[in-house]
């Protein structure tokens, strides 16, 4: 089985997550990196592109070049790239998607799903006249034991859900900070109006969601920028209502000193909790109400199905991150590699689609629109 | 120097917060408890006084009758008691407190402050016009880590403080549950209208403004009762405004499988965090920004003046719930031998009172009203 | 019910474990300080006595005029005391101890048993021919979870015992150290030959058996003195052999920076394990083979009968070192009492007793043989 | 620059480790796997190359036939494959091994060295006559913390080194069990005389001795096969003593219900302590003796510069098991394009190499040795 072929947009020397995407593209075996617009300043995607053993000839400067003649090779002689990943800024997303969606070229693009509702309008119509899949690299989803979590609430192990509280805390914006990451970060003008609920309050949101399959229906929400001078949201409280009577609450912030990536999300219902923390993410607590709390082991005893796709080691050998963005690109790939036999892929492969995208855009829209309402309630 | 003489107003057999408060007064050799009206219910009066080396004659069923024999005694040959402790369900608060504060015996009083904003108001009223004191059990702000918390925020350790998160989260009325701690608690004519939110949220929100030393403003509030049939709150989720500018989260539930008495208070400043929780109290996490962070442990390196005071052991013997509220009944003593001399106490001594009172009965209302009002922020 | 009247020997202004065991006798309110040989030291020994409310007619400074004289009130009046608390130096068990197991008063006493197996023996002998009780406070065998343990064992919840493990762990001494406390348990004329070993080695030991229920037959030891100049070893590596095939590392310490009083027992059958830690001795671990680990709290769901004894909170408040070492002098009240009314006490109730306190002076010379043998097997 | 070109002896169907060497291989993008004899059975080798994209002709079933047609594929032209990972069972590991070093391809071999000493010294001879190197896959060196440990201790962090306590605990053998990975590593035929020891007890002394940096001078030992019927060791106890005094105990089994892959190592000094668990390797416990212990991330503040070499991700994002073995190749290959192009590698490079195969193979000799005289000590 030949090994899938993936351009990359964004992601030159200096880029974080496009490092990341690279590297989950490689473990396991199913995708080549063959091409790259991996910057607009020609010399950088030039040298990045040689550092990364692309040929010359495909390292573009220019995304829609890039679409065009890697279409192109699809068509004449077959060794067009099959999907490309987007890696660049938030503002950055929506036009080389459309681009890749219109050639036909399946799209991995990096959450959130654009800076503007506009933008992501946009792109869910290109996603919708395409044939081509769109997945927004929601990576937090797939680690082992969150599958494993919303199986077991999807199985009814916790009963009726009641509550679902998610929080992803950092602390590396609790001061005035200018590097490469936070630059675009905290400017509206490239990671949108949102800045901490964007970056990672999309992530917590997603999360509560995808765990809890239950719809969200409004929200009250509080946003600060603690830092003086910071242009977009740098802390942000919300109160959530979920369709059927669930509540929830999700804190997000990048100025809490003490917290790396803290994304933790606990769901209880009338029968169960859970309890799982991304920092340790290999362990997950859960107690049926009137028992002693399990710790639940990925890869351990009590593993759910789901929970054992995906595992490439053993339980007590820690799998993280990088494992789990991993499996969204196996997950694609698996994918892709059906809608290219024309056959379905087996029900238990799935991926964040538009549909998660759309939901995060509006989750920010949502929160700025009722924060500057003083917390009115404002549905999502 | 003499042990002061403790009575009782509730906590007869069955009961739990009678007996955590007795063993809380013998624990440091500071009182003598000598007297009773432990019911009302005259049999069980005389045979719980018994069983507590009560004498007959001071096993009253009549705390009215109590408090003017005890006064009496006081004045006629002196081994009245020194102080009152009240451990009666919410409603039966303010009758004894008022009772004894007229009699001029200092009041031990358990939490929250009385059922009713009315009641809480005729015990201020009491207090204010009585010479003896009257000290409120939030006994979670005696942990001697808790101490040292409020102590590290007002020396400027965490800078200027932001972020305020408390939350009080246990599981035992996840289902309809009927005993004698079960019952009064949802019961809206014996609780107060608040149920969770009165019985561990007002805690919650206790520490919060003690360690912050921040001053609420407004809050907007989100309250549930889960349980079928339940008539007061189960689940109560908050946002917090305080004085200044920082903001805060308070998520409080007795529906939440996995959780037994998670109290846990998380606090960020410009420069540093804390974090602290309750079920292993002897530890805390502080995070200097851009440092690793630090586990402080209840005596150990880098304990502060606050954090070494009422210390028993020395680190690594773990103290615990009672050791806690055994402080607080030692920081009375201190308070009472004080007036008794007519000095004043070391200014290091203090325990919660009749504000603190208020400032929850505030905290209830609020909560209710904001949530009946579907969230508006509501003031404190 | 009279509460008993207690003595104690050492336990004057400055000591820490005298203080202790005055806090748990009082604690369950079962037991009354009425008399003291403090001090040695005449004017101390007043002094200390004074502070706690001891009547100047029963401060003594002589434990033998202290244990004629209590005997002697026992019979003429009755208001002698009932049990003395023997606090002192190791080197000074032995004689008060004797003294007044030969008055017919029982004996509470620190461990180790003696400084030497000559005092040891003597005491032992006292014991046997006194109708006293001699109770030694091993007072980690008595938190709730360390009896639940017990008795998960000895019920097979674990099946044929393979392992136990167990470590005591401190750092204090790490570098050369003068203080009271220091100053003793470092001087071979005070503690006995062992140090670490005697210290806190017996209670390592203590518990492994105590839990297990095995019959230790045979040990390799290696000890160090690790500090210049140190008199007493201060690291301590013991390999076990228990009857019937078990087997056991103990690793005791007190150079080990990081660590306060880390006592941990792991202990596994071919059923299951069991992992549990004294610096949080609220929950433990409880693994059946093939199965998610359980974290079994104080007073949670899966609580067994003495697991449930000497609770005196529910789950989630927790109970610390003090609580365990209450529940000593609580077991102690009863058996006492039990003796007093000739009837004989619940069988569930126990203490650690001669037996004990034999068998750790045999540990503390098996290792120190073993060592000096350059770790030959040696027999208990 | 060019991926290095990897071969497979071992891994087929069915394998563990060598999907782990392959996972490893491929993260960081250094090296391709083009060729393999990845079975004996020519039906499963040939399938299982398929499988992972070997050409049908580097499909090989003879090790020594790939050894000879790779080297000459070197020659002639240049594709042949630049090292060769060997992943099969112990007593498999010295003829390819022997072939390949013969053959001038470097060797990246799976731990223990061999079955045997003969193997190991024949292994040795080989290695040290040809020009290719000899890696050793004790992957547990190559996570980010443990080389900051190593660093730490090296450059006085800890101040002189006392004590080295090292445990590697599983509970998968606690039955008898069947299955491909259990079946070898109980036969001695195939894992050589240690079974624990052999297997996880070598990764417990590799990593006492590479983050402590002593050596090892003698041992006494105490194995027990546990299980009925188990031919090798399952549970191991081991007294440690390292030249200049340093002391330590090594425990591991696999026979210890509720231990998935417990590998910890904690390591104390006159000056600090450290202590560090496989199982959640993200974050190391330091405490300098006298101050509050810090928790050190990966990545995080403090991070040293060993401790920040091959981070792929920042703090917080937890990197695992696979993440530690993908640096050992990384490294491999760093050292191996330095010798290609006759220069020295950085020196901040290094992995295991056959100094810690043989060291591995003389403390399963001497564990061995030591138990049979029962536990006599026995040098390195």
């Amino acid at each position: 089985m030949r090994r899938l072929r993936l351009g990359m947009v964004g992601g030159g020397q200096g880029a974080f997550i496009g490092a990341v995407h690279r590297i989950a593209a490689r473990m396991d075996g199913q995708w080549e990196l063959v091409a790259g617009a991996l910057s607009s300043d020609a010399e950088r995607a030039r040298a990045s592109a040689a550092e990364l053993g692309i040929e010359p000839d495909r390292a573009y400067t220019d995304f829609i070049e890039m679409a065009a003649r890697e279409a192109a090779r699809r068509t004449n002689g077959g060794d067009g790239i099959d999907a490309v990943a987007i890696v660049t800024p938030n503002h950055m997303h929506a036009a080389p998607a459309i681009a890749f969606l219109e050639a036909g070229i399946h799209v991995i693009c990096d959450k959130p799903l654009a800076a503007t509702r506009e933008e992501a309008d946009a792109i869910a119509k290109a996603a919708a006249r395409s044939r081509a899949r769109f997945i927004l690299t929601h990576n937090y989803t797939a680690y082992p034991l969150v599958r494993q979590a919303r199986e077991m609430v999807a199985r009814g192990d916790l009963g009726t859900i009641r509550l679902v509280q998610a929080e992803y805390v950092q602390d590396w914006l609790t001061v005035e900070t200018h590097n490469k990451q936070a630059d675009w970060r905290t400017d509206p003008a490239r990671s949108g109006a949102g800045g901490c609920v964007g970056d990672i309050g999309t992530h917590a949101f997603n999360l509560a969601c995808y765990v809890s399959g239950l719809t969200p229906e409004e929200l009250a929400a509080d946003l600060d920028s603690f830092v003086p001078g910071r242009q977009v949201d740098d802390n942000v409280h919300v109160m959530m209502r979920y369709e059927g009577g669930a509540k929830g609450l999700i804190w997000t912030s990048q100025v809490a000193p003490g917290n790396e990536n803290g994304l933790r999300l606990r769901i209880y219902g009338d029968k169960a909790g859970l309890d799982w923390h991304q920092e340790n993410p290999n362990e997950m607590r859960y107690t049926p109400f009137g028992e002693p709390a399990r710790i639940l082991t990925r890869g351990g005893s009590g593993t759910t199905p789901q929970g054992s796709r995906n595992l490439r080691t053993p339980g007590g050998h820690p799998e993280g991150y990088l494992e789990a963005f991993a499996t969204l690109y196996t997950e694609a790939a698996a994918l892709i590699r059906a809608d290219a036999a024309g056959q379905s892929a087996d029900p238990a492969v799935h991926a964040p689609g538009i549909e998660d995208g759309l939901a995060g855009m509006r989750f920010i829209a949502a929160c700025i629109a009722s924060s500057r309402a003083n917390g009115l309630w404002t549905r999502l």
